[in-house]
């Protein structure tokens, strides 16, 4: 008659798949070791036994792994994975009626009701011949003792090898799968790095820097603690409209530009500025970094300056008016005439896809494995999850950090579309309930399945109100709370560890900003925030509840000045509290939470990594003073 | 280089569809003429202006209908739409870059700042050229003045005309799409109903009733209300194993057997019981309800007696046992050996199915439109997932009701797989906090959109321990409450009106149930419940917020025994107020809820269809006395 499901005769159904990013389109994120629990409904009709499992492999390669589902409650089960190399995964679920085991119930309940089994027990025969088959010597035996003795079969199939049995070699009969769901499991760079960021021109000690003087400089990122250092764009700088100091549109003789204008008769995305130096020169510092346990992070910045050799070269990647100029960025009524934005919709964007992707691959070459993307927000978000994936087919282990600060939606768009971490809100969340809800957001919403955030107390481009004040001990606490909130924060220095704070007026802008000109910095100068980078920095490496976000917990403490949060790891635990008052010394009674840290006798031992001292919590409720000068705890957990 | 998107230049990505029933897997359901609300959140790279429409048809045919989505906030989107005919359909968003709007809106803020537009204008020609095309002649003569007249083209292309003519002609370039959705748009029964049912068999003033006697009984069923008439299974009843009175396992000399032991050798599934009549009995009784604008409903229930036709015919469609018997019903240690259950994963399912759908098609000839279905919980979920599709693609306006007393997630997957209306948990719902957490779930919960409940105080399987008292004012609060909170409800009388209450002892089951027996009620007696069955019949037509369920609002009321609701319609409003207690008058305050009743001077005019009275509420607070001898108010809220 009409058309039939495949599936016609299996019975189970399977629903409610979770977690999921927009119904599977895009995949979940995890990092290798870390733990994915995938939950889901299964009903079937009737009251026969269901079994389920969760299997998983390399994206359309490789041998399936499993692990059984176990029921939680309502029909919902769950079963746990994680991934032990990096790359794309695809998992699903796979669910069954378990006729052994229905069998194997039935017949205990009739058993015990003291019904006469003797049939039902030469009906389980099959299920038995399975076992036999694979080589259980006593399921042949029971096979054999159900003709002669019924009730000595009965007793010996409820013992519990036999429900340990059938568990272990399920029958999977006219088995039900959900749709293939996708993974990418990265390394674990992804969920912890720190970041520190300079200009390579402000490297020197006098005149331009270069990549070469960034190298003599790489001993104190280390020494501070940081495994990413961030350069923005290494390439030639346009000439044409080039801007001068503090954002002029006109720029005066040696004015240097901005490096994110890109582009110029000395090349594009893949040259580097002469000033700075060579591409051997960044190779060398690339190596000489990693020999330091440090990645450089390539600043991964589409769009060109009037004079990029693209203009001439590919004129249709550009969107042309009606006068015959081409079309410069704008957001109208502000105008950014040093740059021209890549025409997506392009009619050649096929090879204009080609050409971008081919940048990533060529400083992947060159030993690049972090790029911190300029301003994906602006560049079509199909390209970036195409360009992505095309890297990390053939790199699965480069890392995209994007610099999108913009609408919720489009930010998650983007973290869908594959970016590894995403620059966060965090710069702008400065009181307790801010800092209280993000973290809630970021750990536990939607997005926790996919968007990692990157926590940034400043950048080139934003200097927060807060900072403006120039107050020592909101510099460290702003410091403090990007690297113990989030696993991935990150730091623009050495302007942070000078205090640096004079901003256009009016504007969250850092005035005489080094984007636009070179400046010297003194580099070996010693305060209270290069030791925080210090020891902020060797925490984050000892205390693995640090290097993940997905467990975070407010506690309550008696002070709305007083910020308290758990973050744990396993077993393993961390306790901070943080003094958000800049001027003024705050005390208050410090909630121990139940559920995480239930009350023994011996208490728990507080180690502060920040004083050193230890102290012994006894009682629920503990009692804790910080002054600015040093305002804030860092505990590890013992005991 | 690699595969590309085809959609790579579409620069919208459209996600979060709401709702949606499993990602799209299921139809939602609505009836016709009722609004469909579809949300979506609508992202793209940059600033551009984004529009989209919310588009829909009839399944795999016809026409595309259209309406524009509006903005609500952070990039959400919605759009309503309602279904004028019954059947399946599809709907999807589209959406865009509106490279016109851009346009305009681009002009608007650098005219508005002073610049020179010139070129501005000239860029946007191709956007007027599409309106010109359609036949604008104010486009025409714009094109026209910008060459002219720069300032004043840009004040006449800022005037309403233009913004509002291209949201008339979008020019929908590089459309985005989403995937197709499905939904179901039923007749209006499906969410309006009021059903009543007896065994025919007891319909006679003595002796085994007929089809004839239950066609002298339609004007009462027609005069009480109801518009749905239910009658148990109407085909031959097994003689092998045939249960006895009060589910004795040992039929006597005499005894009729329940109806859902289905088939002897007198026929199947598609025969009528000789007792009761022939299948033209039933036609007619068919045709004489519906001249009465009552329907009939037809029980399917897919079981076998062990001397149904089909064992002979069709052995490979139940399961056998390895004694040679054909396994019965059970739920060890439970037996039910009148009852062969059928055997989905037969080898040869798909005869099977086309048989079982067959019956279906064979009662729709004869005028069914409705199907009650016994126990569809016990079948397999995708046959009925696949039978519904196949019965209501012949034909739409067909009903199923599934009669499943189970778990939440199976009632619940019933439901998507197709079933119009599902029996619900309202039998055993008695408390204030209970009737108030079970609304707020069927009318808001994740089910709204597939889950039509039809609540029922009583059914032949089922005499809860409540009505057990025999109480005469619990048996009106609880018929009451059935047909006041949920649009689709139904009883099961003329034991219903007869407040028979006597229990198999520490059960919930009739004693001397009509399932096993033949009885004989006094079909004209007048009583409280009859009265109060008219009143609240009249009410529900008259009412248009009693005919459906998505709008459901408790009331604050300061008495725990009073239970208060508001149900409304569009600007119709109806309020109900029930004394749970049927013991003890109680008296209370109720407040009008600020957001749906706002007080004006003239206040409400309450009229109450219980009593005929009319109040005049002025105050925030009301108050209400009920006595248990007549529970509750219905009052229509007049201005």
């Amino acid at each position: 008659m009409s058309t039939k499901p495949k599936q016609g005769r299996s019975r189970v159904l399977i629903s409610d798949i979770k977690p999921l990013v927009d119904c599977g389109r895009y995949p979940i994120k995890r990092v290798v070791d870390e733990a994915l629990k995938v939950e889901a409904t299964l009903v079937a009709d009737g009251h026969d036994v269901l079994s389920g499992a969760l299997a998983w492999r390399k994206k359309n390669a490789g041998k399936w792994q499993r692990v059984a589902l176990k029921p939680i409650e309502n029909d919902q089960y769950s079963a746990e994975l994680s991934f032990s190399e990096i790359g794309a995964y695809e998992y699903k679920i796979e669910a069954w009626i378990d006729y052994a085991l229905t069998w194997l119930h039935g017949l205990e309940k009739k058993f015990k009701d003291g019904q006469d089994v003797s049939v039902h027990l030469a009906d389980g025969i099959p299920h038995l011949e399975f076992l036999k088959a694979k080589k259980l010597k006593e399921a042949a035996s029971l096979i054999e003792l159900i003709s002669k003795d019924p009730n000595a079969a009965a007793e010996k199939a409820l013992e519990p090898w036999l429900e340990e049995a059938f568990h272990k070699h399920p029958e999977k009969q006219l088995l039900s799968e959900s749709d293939l769901l996708p993974a990418y499991c990265d390394r674990k760079k992804a969920n912890f790095s720190a970041w520190y960021e300079f200009f390579p021109r402000s490297a020197a000690a006098e005149g331009h820097g270069t990549l070469q003087d960034v190298i003599k400089l790489l001993p104190r990122v280390a020494d501070l603690g940081f495994d990413v250092l961030y350069l923005p764009p290494i390439h030639p700088i346009g000439e044409v409209n080039r801007k001068g100091k503090n954002n002029s549109t006109i720029a005066e003789e040696g004015d240097v530009g901005s490096p994110w204008g890109i582009g110029s008769k000395e090349g594009g995305h893949k040259s580097v500025h002469p000033e700075l130096g060579t591409l051997d020169d960044y190779k060398e510092l690339i190596q000489k970094a990693n020999a330091l346990d440090i990645e450089i992070a390539f600043d991964l910045a589409y769009q060109a300056a009037p004079d990029h050799p693209w203009v001439k070269e590919h004129p249709e990647w550009f969107k042309w008016r009606s006068d015959g100029t081409v079309q410069y960025a704008e957001n109208p009524p502000k105008k950014y005439q040093d740059i021209l934005p890549i025409y997506f919709e392009s009619e050649d964007w096929e090879n204009l896809w080609d050409e971008l992707l081919s940048v990533i691959l060529f400083w992947v070459d060159c030993g690049i494995k972090i790029f911190r993307v300029d301003n994906p927000h602006t560049k079509s978000i199909r390209f970036w999850e195409w360009a992505i994936a095309e890297t990390q087919k053939l790199h699965p282990e480069v890392i995209f950090l994007a610099e999108a600060f913009t609408k919720p939606a489009l930010m998650h768009a983007l973290a869908k579309a594959g970016f590894s971490q995403s620059y966060s809100y965090f710069t702008w969340r400065n009181f307790r309930h801010e800092l209280m809800d993000y973290m809630e957001e970021v750990s536990q919403g939607p997005g926790a399945d996919y968007f990692r955030p990157n926590f940034w107390p400043n950048t080139p481009d934003i200097l927060p109100y807060g900072l403006q004040s120039g107050n020592e001990s909101l510099f460290m606490t702003r410091l403090f709370l990007a690297g113990t909130l989030s696993s991935n924060y990150g730091v623009y220095g050495p302007v942070y560890e000078q205090l640096a704070h004079e901003s256009v007026p009016g504007k969250e802008e850092y005035f005489n900003s080094e984007k636009y000109e070179v400046q010297h910095h003194n580099w070996e100068a010693e305060n209270k925030i290069t030791w925080l980078m210090r020891v902020l920095n060797k925490a984050r490496k000892e205390e693995k509840a640090l290097q993940q976000n997905r467990n975070f917990q407010s506690l309550e403490i008696e002070n709305q000045s007083l910020f308290a949060y758990l973050k744990w790891d396993g077993e393993e635990k961390t306790v901070c509290v943080v003094n958000l008052d800049p001027y003024n010394m705050q005390e208050g009674w410090l909630q121990l939470p139940h559920d995480f840290m239930p009350l023994s006798e011996g208490g728990y031992r507080m180690y502060d990594y920040i004083s050193g001292a230890e102290y012994r919590w006894r009682e629920e409720w503990n009692y804790v003073r910080l002054d600015p000068a040093r305002p804030f705890h860092l505990f590890k957990v013992i005991g």
